[in-house]
Order: structure tokens, then C-alpha cells, then sequence
């Protein structure tokens, strides 16, 4: 039998890791992106496609899932993967960035954040405990502890009270999801590191997290538009203030440079909705940087995104077609398109790890940050 | 080498016949359906998800390829065909519908309709010459004769006017056909019979068009809200006034049950949007009649659509997540709902060419008819 959650290291390279997370529905490689399956679908993907892109995990959003199909519904028909026809393992946030940015009339105490579903006004509550009661009747599994999330630009007394109630609401996720029964048995649970921008809250953060034990931490609060310059800032000390042994989770990152320059600073996972919002935008990912396929230029052009991406646009199709297919608003300009962005995150991550295992990461990511310039995020 | 168009009936079975139409790039099982493609894409499908289906042959529309992206531009993208990646066969309608239907400030004139596009106000004008020139600029393989329609509840004067100038359109398109060169040596031309809902008009007609010649005869001017039983009433008699050496194809029809009855009247080919616009809506086909998958009903239904259907959604999903999906808004509920529907309709011309082939057409279409109750429509 697989183990429960066991995390192997093949490679270093400076701060870098290259390993294997061994779970029970599967093995995930890291660097690992994690594409984004917020209401139990990667939009615009058949699962199958999704897993031919390389990816060896979801991440499925609990906030989403509780208001719609609901999380015990979601128990009653035999759990999430299931559901979304995904038998590979499945990350699951804690719903607590989401019911922040989302949900309307929120207020926030020492138990948890009361709020009104965006959808249809009804009233919820999620704790710790709640939480840690969705995502395991969605049957996650790597289960995230519920957070507070405070700007990055509020106060540091404002940070300091947000990263210390963190750290109890870790503490009560831990107790939560250990009273999980047999979900407990085959799950992993992770904890989040918070403290902004401030090097002491993070350190005092992950000490914290230490002391209660997870099996893999996430550099929590970053993302949120304190701009590439500052993330890194945080990212060249936040990873080694966690335990080495676990793998280290980027939430909500990123752009593929953003990619680059954290794995070179220690981060083993991500997750970003950006190849897969952007495709349905006219948006195509390429080692050259970014293009707008909308863009008149492509009308007449009978290359493909990218010559040698395995894809189904890419081996199929012209940006001529491409471009068409989006300015006519068609569903299938939003599929290929998102394929295509899949295709390019899992083979940036494979690069990734080659270049780990080989020990050439740095002359791969200088010459992959030479190539990518942004000449068209419009 | 292939020939150029070649129709062999199989098998009948009262006016009912099975047969196979031999073209160069590929072979039309009949009775055939053909999935629309409209703006080059049969939405929100794959092209080889359309082929592993069972269709055979698509239809593309000349007003809609015209106006985006232009007939000229897919040209010189090397043909429709290549541009949307489906190297079987393909028909294209006349743009005659269309133009009537959805363009602005239509003028009618003998030499053809001249108006504005839908999409941003330009100014065209679609003739019989022109029609067999941007049919011939997307490379169709089946070509349609241009035609004018007049509403079925016009008086007879309006009808017998419009047939007569259909005809004089159907013998400027056979020039214009035939004066195409390298295209005439490969494509095929339909001509198109009209006259409404009048046998008089309707026998004029056929000998009009059989006097020119065509490679096929299609039954024009149904389907536009006369309801089945008018139609049936044309289709009682309208087949039996063409050659029946070639194939008869009725445009635009339509619900499974209009199929069937069509078919044991005679008639060869169909294309309608309705599986395809129905899954983008939550209407699921099934042998017990559509359903609609938002209904409260199916949210806790772990059965598959139908369960012995072959498409991506039965094998792999369940009608509470389709019913999900659908309510959520997300385009997998469309794709999936869409591959569905356009498997059961061509799983419902393969039963209709087995059960000609083995002479039981009556006992499968009365079966067919007794199971398929339209219990939810809504």
C-alpha cells in the first residue's frame, strides 16, 4: 500500500529541490503546478486532458464547493474526485483567502469569518473546524489549515494580531482534522506560514507552525499584489525559516517567472488560475513571453502557438485559427487556448526539474528569463 | 484515386434507403447527420471528438465564413478544411438562409440579396455567382445551389415566384459551379427544391432542377415553423419528385422524431444545430426523450445520461455533475453535454441504417417512436 504522504528529495540545486510526494492516489513530481479546479472543474478542460498536460494534481477551492454543489452533497455522491472525474490527488485551500475576496457582509471573530454567499445571500460560517469538516467530505487530499488574511500594506500590529490568530486557527485545523476518522488516515494536512512582509512574523510564523507539526508548509499571504520585487524579498528567507524535510507550498503564484524565481529560492508547489484564465482571454503562454492571439498580426498566421508544444492546439491548429476562434467568442478558442497554457506550465515544471537533476539551474532559468520577455500582455 | 461523387443505395426499406456516398475525401454513410460548424468550429468540440461521434461529413455556413473570417482570408489559408482541422468531407449551405434571416437591411433584387452584416455594418452582396465563389473559396466538397425563401404562410403567388426565381438562381449557380476549375473536378453541387407547402409548386420545381442536373436534390424551405405534421405532409410526396439515383437531403431538421419520420419517407441527409445548441443550453437527448440536466431532479443522480452511451459524459460522469456544471455556468457542462448529444444522434443514424440494411426500419422507428416521450423539454 502507498504511503500515507511521504515526501522524497532526488535533487538539490543551490536552494532548489527537485522529489516525489508519495500519496495514495498517486505520486505528485515537484516542482509541481497545481492547475486550478475552483467549482470541481479545471474550466474548459475534460480531466483527461488535464492529466496529459503532466499535471499530477488539483486544486479544488473550498469556498466554491461549500455554496455550490455543497460540500455534503458532495460527500453523498462518493467525494470529489469522483464527482469531477479525478482519481489523482486533489489539494484542497481552506477557504480562507476566497471567503475574504468573495463573499459579501464578512465578519470575522475569534471563531472563524460569518458571511453571505456571493451566489445567493444565505448565511454560512467557516471556523477551523468547519473547514477542516468540508475538505473532508470532499475527501482532499492535502488538506489546508484555515487562515486569516490581512493587506499587505495594513499595519505591523495589524499583521502581528492576523499571523498570531493564524497560528491558533493552525493549531485547532490540526486538532480538526486529526479528529478526521479514516480521512485522518490517508490525508495530509499543511499548515500556513503568514507575517507579510516582515522577516520576524514570518520566522516567529513558521516556529509556530513547527512546534504543532504538518506535513508540508505554505508561504502563505504573498501574491497579492506586492509586485515580483517584494514576493522574492520574502521568498530569499521565508522557505528556510520552514522544515527542509517538507515540501514548500507557494499559494497562488504565478506568472512563469514568478515560476522560475521561486523554485530557485526552495518553493516545491504552486498554483495559479493564470494559464487557465488567461486562455479563455486570447492569452497564449510561449518561451518568447506572452501573446494576445486577438491581436490582428496573428489573422494570417499559419504557425502555431508554439512549434514543438504537444497540444492540441499546437499540433492541430494555426493562430490564424486561434485568433478566429476567440474574437468570435467561440467555446472552443477558450479550450484549445487553455490547453495550450496547461501544456506550457507542466513543461516549464518538467524543464524545471530536469535542469534540478542535472544541476544546471541556474543557466536554465537565466536563459529562460533571457527569452521571456512580456512584448504582448495586452 | 477516390471518385468524385458516387451514391450507392445499399438497401431499402419501403421509401427508406441506406446507402453510402464515395467522395474524395472521405466516404458519407446515409441516412447521414451532419453537425453544424458555423464559424468553422462545431462549438465547443474537438474536431476528432466530432469524427469519434460517428459523423462523417460537417456543415459550414457561408453567410457566417463569409463576414469572419472571409471567404478570400481561408483561402489563403489553404481552405477550410485545414483552417478548422477536418479533412473529411464538408457541405456548405448557400448563405440564402442566413442572409434572409440574420443579416440587416436585406434587398432583394433578381440579381441576388444585397445587405449589411450583423456583425459590424458592412456591405455585401450574396448572388449565385457569388455564393459558388466563396463555397468554392472554402474549399466545400458539397456545394449548395443559392435560393431565395419566402415565409410557408406567403400566398401562392409570393411562393411560386420565389420557386421560379430559385430556379433561375439554381441554373446561375450550376454555371458558376461549373465554372470553378479545379474545384468542379472534386466538389459536388445540390440543387435545392422549393415551393412551400404545394405539391404543384414542388413537382415544378423538381423538373426544373432535374433539368439542370445536380449530384443531389435537397428539400428546401421545411422546418421553418409549419410544424411536423405540414412537414411530413411535404415528405410524403416531395422525395418521391426528385431523382431517386441521388441522394435527397432535408435542411436544417431537426428533433430526433423529425428524423426518423423523414428518413422512412425517404430522405438521406440532415444537419440542424439543435444537439448542438441544446447541450450549450442543458438539454440532454436521451432513447426516453431529452431531459434537462438543470432540473432539481438529477442534482443527487449518480446515473450516467444514458448508460450504454460511448461519449466522454456517460462513461464518465454523472448527471448530478452535469447538472453542476450546467448550473454553475461552466463550459465543461457544455462540452460534455454537447458530445453527448451529437453521440446520440449519430448512434441514432447508425440503429436507422442497421434496421434499413436488415428490412425492420417500421419496428425500430414505432419502438423508437413509443420510447421517446418528450417528458421534459422544458
Amino acid at each position: 500500500m502507498a504511503p500515507r504522504f511521504a515526501f522524497t528529495i532526488h535533487a538539490t540545486d543551490g536552494k532548489a529541490r527537485a522529489g516525489t510526494i508519495a500519496m495514495r492516489r498517486g505520486e505528485i513530481r515537484t516542482p509541481a503546478f497545481m492547475p486550478v479546479g475552483t467549482a470541481a472543474t479545471v474550466k474548459a478542460m475534460k480531466p483527461a486532458d488535464v492529466r496529459a498536460s503532466g499535471a499530477d494534481i488539483l486544486l479544488g477551492n473550498t469556498y466554491h464547493l461549500m455554496l455550490r454543489p455543497g460540500a455534503e452533497r458532495v460527500a453523498r455522491l462518493g467525494g470529489l474526485h469522483s464527482f469531477m472525474g479525478w482519481e489523482r490527488p486533489i489539494l484542497t485551500d481552506s477557504g480562507g483567502y476566497q471567503v475574504m475576496s468573495l463573499a459579501e457582509l464578512t465578519k470575522r471573530s475569534e471563531e472563524g469569518v460569518a458571511f453571505r454567499s456571493h451566489l445567493d445571500g444565505s448565511r454560512h460560517l467557516i471556523s477551523p473546524e468547519r473547514s477542516m469538516e468540508i475538505q473532508r467530505l470532499l475527501g482532499s487530499d492535502i488538506v489546508m489549515a484555515f487562515d486569516e488574511l490581512v493587506p499587505t500594506t495594513a499595519t505591523r500590529e495589524v499583521q502581528a494580531a492576523a499571523m498570531e490568530r493564524s497560528m491558533r486557527w493552525a493549531q485547532r485545523s490540526r486538532a480538526g482534522f486529526d479528529a478526521g476518522g479514516d480521512h485522518a488516515e490517508g490525508a495530509a494536512l499543511f499548515g500556513i506560514q503568514q507575517g507579510a512582509l516582515d522577516e520576524g512574523l514570518r520566522h516567529a510564523s513558521a516556529d509556530a507552525l513547527k512546534a504543532i507539526g504538518f506535513d508540508g508548509y505554505a508561504v502563505g499571504g504573498l501574491a497579492v499584489g506586492e509586485g515580483q520585487e517584494a514576493m522574492f524579498g520574502v521568498l530569499d528567507y521565508a522557505p528556510g525559516q520552514l522544515d527542509a524535510a517538507k515540501p514548500r507550498y507557494l499559494m497562488g503564484v504565478g506568472k512563469p517567472d514568478d515560476i522560475v524565481g521561486a523554485v530557485e529560492r526552495g518553493i516545491d508547489m504552486f498554483d495559479c488560475v493564470l494559464p487557465t484564465r488567461s486562455g479563455r482571454t486570447g492569452q497564449a503562454f510561449t518561451r518568447h513571453g506572452p501573446i494576445n492571439i486577438r491581436n490582428a498580426r496573428f489573422a494570417e498566421d499559419q504557425a502555431p502557438i508554439e512549434a514543438d508544444c504537444a497540444c492540441t492546439a499546437c499540433r492541430g491548429f494555426s493562430r490564424a485559427y486561434l485568433h478566429h476562434l476567440v474574437r468570435a467568442g467561440e467555446i472552443l478558442g477558450a479550450m484549445l487556448m487553455t490547453e495550450h497554457n496547461l501544456f506550457f506550465y507542466q513543461r516549464l515544471m518538467a524543464d524545471l526539474r530536469a535542469a534540478i537533476g542535472e544541476g544546471r539551474l541556474k543557466t536554465f532559468a537565466d536563459s529562460f528569463r533571457a527569452l521571456y520577455a512580456e512584448r504582448d500582455a495586452s
